[in-house]
């Protein structure tokens, strides 16, 4: 008999899109399987530039200490162009992150390093449960259509097949050449996965099979995806006639900017972009002008060797000289760029990541919007497993994402067009690049490039006014979204943005310094947003010590800390009652006149029989000691008096805005993407919660010793 | 026949400070062996603050980002004293660490994760050579007299004895309370080591025994140390009536500063610290005013319970009220002060830490001052070890180390005093203690207790005028280190300091944030003063697109690159340039007007064949884009045309301070304490390097290919 078992979600490919998805499984506590048919990560080469969106998500999981401390960072971009005697010369001086736009900027560091931490955070957080299988190959996907609406079933079967040894070996692996070629993962080579397959099927069952049933499967595996291929879907897109040469080399060089990200274009040899990267190596992507497609469209790859890439930069760089004696690794593409037509058959089956965009590596956001899609979906993903939210949330990865995908297709065809281009000669030159238009479109690019415009549309996540399908990728599906959205005028909206100018809804909360009331000491509010699955409620309280202000406040905790808030209802009775949504609150009064016990509601500080008050959830909007001062007030456009009332999905996007007393409001929200509990089992909470309220208030008047070690009732919070 | 071997170093002791000695042995490749009795590390309580200089320390051997990320961040000290009721109130708040003194401010992590990560970073940089070897007695220690000035002798002979688990097992593991009972290492506790030595001398040799010959004994061994009564030394001292107990609890209270440090002045029941620590625990040292010494001098232990020691600490806070259910360590001591009156025996057996200093633990000081004692003397033995320095610099332990005891034994007395003291009730009350005075002396033991104020004398390795001994430890042994010292006037060392008095000549090189030229990123230049065993000379090269300063500056590279020069000579013949002393440059000209190969000496920027030349030596003062400006030359107090030079110690004291034409006094210094070969070999050098330098010189000149690849010369630089 062929084993069989259940499980939650399966994920094809551990690249860094299907790594993503792995890592949220883990900090979710779900029951995940990750798969890939490559026998070992990936040791040199391949994608490495991370921009500062992806640096903030890795930080909400607590990794980004580990790629900060490892990685190059790219401070300053140079463009060198053509002089009037074709020479190459300094033109310009970027930064290569805007400055004021994040508090980490853009790096590089290799995929394998990245793989390799990314494997660690999720050793560590699934308590070692989460495992990469390698070796493992995908057989066949079926979904049951009769079970795809019932959250309680299996509806995707999954046959998985362990490959022997040599079986899922690539070829890199196995080739004798000194200097690693990644020509086997190019687009211009031949289609070694589907050999690999092909073999593998040859060979009369020789390695073990199984069966999986599954709720939900994410496919992560990549440009040739199997599992894209098993649902019947397609990438729609063209090639170029653009073919381009990388390296990375250990350069000997008297060009001056060589530790410098360049973009060079120059006369008549075509273009060059310079990446420095960690360990002295820097990345060379070379336009290989004498190399063009067939009339199929497809180039000729047989002359494309280290030399020849290698000879072509050195014509670029004339009249500097350069050299290597160490090559890590080196490749060459043709520059194609391609959408999915749909990245999800019935919310069951997902594809993410280069299964559903391939585009030039050069601006380098491959990896980042790969990563960034599967930390879109996997807490939709673990949190509709776990029953707390609806499933009608997971239409919204499409329209998200696919969204995204696009807008970075054409951002690539206006970068790739630009910089593959000849420079213009002069104004009459009409053939030739504008070099101004190329670096106007470079530095417009380098917001895009950082993930920070991402700006989510109306849905049933994000509360914002406007057309479902135009905000999001324009298919039917995202149009259908209007249907569960909550709905807001736009001039109701225009109100409630105004209470936060610095929170646009549906972008990613910006991270500024506040101080834990407590303590005193400076924090990033992002690095209190961790990716842990919960939803949060982020309190502006304002001007706390100010007795109008105060009542407010008050009024707005009496509410959430009733028993038929949403946070009583959603919260499961043995958890603690910051377990599904967090609520963290930024006052603006003076810290020292100002005392967490005395000053807040305490639904803003949950008391705990065992460890006491939480005093790790007000924070205030000082001058710190050492750190100087956030602003956070004014940098977020919140009034300082008044303050106002934030919601945050898991991932760190702004959902909703509104005042104090928008608290149904707020609650609607709430009901529309949450499971909540009908009203009738919420009855039974109100009763455990009345008597609780009577054991806090003995907790501060009375001997906290006879009123807190007995109440057990505490614990039914 | 028992097992015989050769080690260089054998450190006994696997606390702290012993630690630090083997990670000093793991950075510079020494051969060593690190042992320790106890069969296991320290799981809970213990030593837990770590000052600023801790954290520079920990960040120069790589691994203080991971205490930063785990510690509590003290911010602020909260004093409370009794008001004119008798009350006790809130007096007044101070910053923990003086603002702007440090880029690290003071942080509390228990003992055991400090010491897990300095066996992570022990076992990195040693490549798992050096393991703790758990459960291992040392039994007998002898100095061969007749060999210890033989460089090449292993003079010193241990015994070692390989205990059985039960005997290693301290009664803490054995202990079947709940609660870990830190009394068993109290002084206030018998003494548990030397009943575990005579139990396992009882038992006829049931565990192997082993013969080890050593250049270098260190002996961390703590308080009741094994090492320094094998010695036939002491510590010298008193204890004091005050008897502290100490309990690290998760306090629920509506004592509104539980999450400050706090010091707690009762009006009549005597005085308690809180200090904040990582995972919502809080120390309470609580003064137990009812135990008092008996004519022995000795406390009577038998009342001491975490119930009596808490019922202190009620009382004091009273009338707030403060329980807790979770106790993780509690134990108690009597305030004893002593120091050692010997470090070390013939420059071949040395005690650090506890071994040779104990003192009141409320300050944070023990680990720190333990920590730093190994700090300063493991690069001395690994590098006397290894033939780079003379054997002479040994006696600058003693000298330097000894002083810092007797200071911290002078500041701790001090503050004892007033903290275990009654608060005077008013002007007439002379028994008393003044609550300003208290408040002064906390302010001031602020800079102390950061163990930044270190200030090291003159000797063999500090270029400065004045007393040895005065500034050493005022014994013989300190005087005699004015004998190898290189001799400065007070009049001409003012000149010299006054080129950088931000650089004071016997303390810690200072930190401001710099920017690699190479590629504009900001690095505290701390951070590139690594502790990997080198020296540094750092050349603040000035204004450098200035031709004068230019020409100032090619000349002393030119000695520099001499082939009679201290770098060239003492460099092993197939070791890279900046292998025993490293050149880093600061210079002061605009970043987007300089060019490292066009403006600077080959010297400083080493070319190798394989890698090109070296980016990451040349720093510029200049503004970032987004890390604002370090203002390194003002802050440094150097002249911003002129520059100057600077000799750094590999554990980054300031040691020597000069003119860029100062070259030969700085010669000098090299030779003082380096042991350098004869001018004969180094006249071999020259030869080599004349040819070199043509080889250089085509390399920007000719094509490289050709110049690089095939000169075999370069190999040996």
């Amino acid at each position: 008999m062929v084993q069989q078992s259940n499980v939650d979600v399966i994920i094809i490919g551990a690249g860094p899109a299907g790594l993503m998805a792995a890592t949220w499984m883990a900090h979710c506590g779900i029951k995940a399987r990750i798969i890939d048919k490559r026998n070992t990560k990936i040791f040199c080469g391949q994608a490495d530039g991370l921009q500062c969106r992806s640096l903030e998500i890795f930080d909400s999981f607590g990794f980004a200490d580990r790629v900060w401390k490892e990685s190059n960072h790219m401070i300053e971009i140079c463009m060198w162009n053509p002089d009037a005697d074709g020479i190459i010369r300094r033109s310009d001086r970027i930064p290569d992150t805007i400055v004021g736009l994040c508090r980490f900027q853009q790096v590089v560091l290799h995929q394998g390093r990245i793989e390799t931490i990314f494997l660690d955070n999720i050793k560590k957080y699934s308590r070692d449960t989460i495992k990469i299988e390698r070796g493992v190959l995908p057989e066949s996907l079926v979904i049951d259509e009769s079970k795809v609406d019932d959250d309680e079933a299996y509806p995707v079967t999954v046959t998985l097949r362990m490959l022997t040894e040599e079986e899922s070996a690539p070829p890199q692996v196995m080739s004798a050449s000194k200097v690693p070629d990644g020509l086997f993962r190019s687009n211009l080579q031949g289609d070694f996965d589907e050999e690999a397959r092909m073999i593998a099927a040859s060979r009369a069952r020789c390695g073990e099979s199984e069966v999986v049933h599954a709720k939900y499967v994410i496919g992560c595996d990549g440009a040739r995806s199997w599992t894209r291929r098993a649902l019947g879907l397609e990438l729609i897109g063209d090639a170029t006639d653009f073919v381009w040469g990388v390296m990375d080399i250990i350069p000997i060089t008297d060009f001056p900017d060589i530790r410098m990200r360049c973009a060079i274009h120059s006369a008549d040899n075509g273009s060059l972009m310079i990446i420095p990267r960690e360990n002295k190596i820097v990345r060379f992507y070379t336009q290989l002008k004498e190399v063009r497609p067939d009339a199929s469209g497809r180039a000729d790859r047989s002359k494309i060797t280290p030399e020849f890439i290698f000879k072509a930069a050195q014509k670029i760089l004339a009249p500097y000289k350069v050299d290597y004696a160490y090559c890590d690794w080196w490749t060459a593409y043709q520059i194609g760029q391609r959408v999915g037509n749909q990245f999800d058959v019935h919310n069951r089956v997902f594809l993410a990541g280069d299964a559903v965009h391939t585009h030039s590596p050069k601006a380098g956001l491959g990896m980042n919007v790969s990563v960034q899609d599967t930390f879109n979906l996997g807490w939709k993903v673990a949190l509709v497993a776990k029953g707390i939210c609806k499933r009608a949330i997971l239409g919204t990865y499409q329209s998200e994402r696919r969204r995204v995908a696009k807008d970075l297709i054409e951002f690539d065809h206006k970068f790739s067009r630009l910089f593959s281009g000849r420079p213009a000669k002069d104004m009459m030159d009409a053939e030739g690049i504008n070099m101004d238009e190329f670096k106007d479109t470079f530095v417009k690019g380098n917001l895009f490039a950082s993930g920070l415009s991402v700006d989510y549309g109306t849905s049933i996540l994000v509360v914002k006014p406007g057309d479902a399908a135009l905000q999001g990728d324009g298919t039917e599906k995202s149009a259908r979204l209007a249907l569960t959205a909550k709905k807001i005028s736009e001039d109701e909206f225009a109100k409630k943005q105004a209470l936060a100018t610095g929170l646009p809804v549906g972008k990613r909360f910006n991270s500024f310094k506040v101080l834990l009331q407590a303590d005193g000491r400076p924090w990033h509010l992002q690095e209190r947003l961790k990716a842990d699955g919960r939803f949060r409620v982020v309190l502006f309280a304002g001007n706390i010590r100010a007795p109008e202000q105060k009542a407010r406040v008050d009024k707005f905790c009496a509410k959430l800390d009733a028993p038929d808030s949403f946070i009583r209802r959603i919260t499961p009775k043995d958890k603690p009652i910051d377990s599904v949504v967090e609520v963290l609150t930024i006052h603006s009064a003076k810290r020292t006149e100002t005392e967490v016990l005395r000053d807040f509601p305490e639904v803003l500080h949950p008391f705990d029989e065992h460890v006491g008050w939480d005093y790790d959830k007000i924070f205030v909007d000082d001058v710190s000691y050492h750190e100087g001062f956030g602003d956070a007030y004014k940098n977020y456009g919140v009034d300082k008096e008044r303050g106002c009332v934030v919601a945050v999905r898991p991932d760190q996007y702004v959902s909703w805005l509104g005042e104090l007393e928008d608290f149904e409001d707020l609650q609607d929200y709430f009901e529309g993407c949450l499971k909540m509990p009908a009203v009738s089992s919420a009855a039974k909470v109100t009763e455990k919660v009345s008597g609780l309220v009577e054991s806090v208030a003995s907790k501060v008047n009375g001997d906290i010793k006879t009123a807190v070690r007995p109440v057990s009732n505490v614990k039914d919070r």
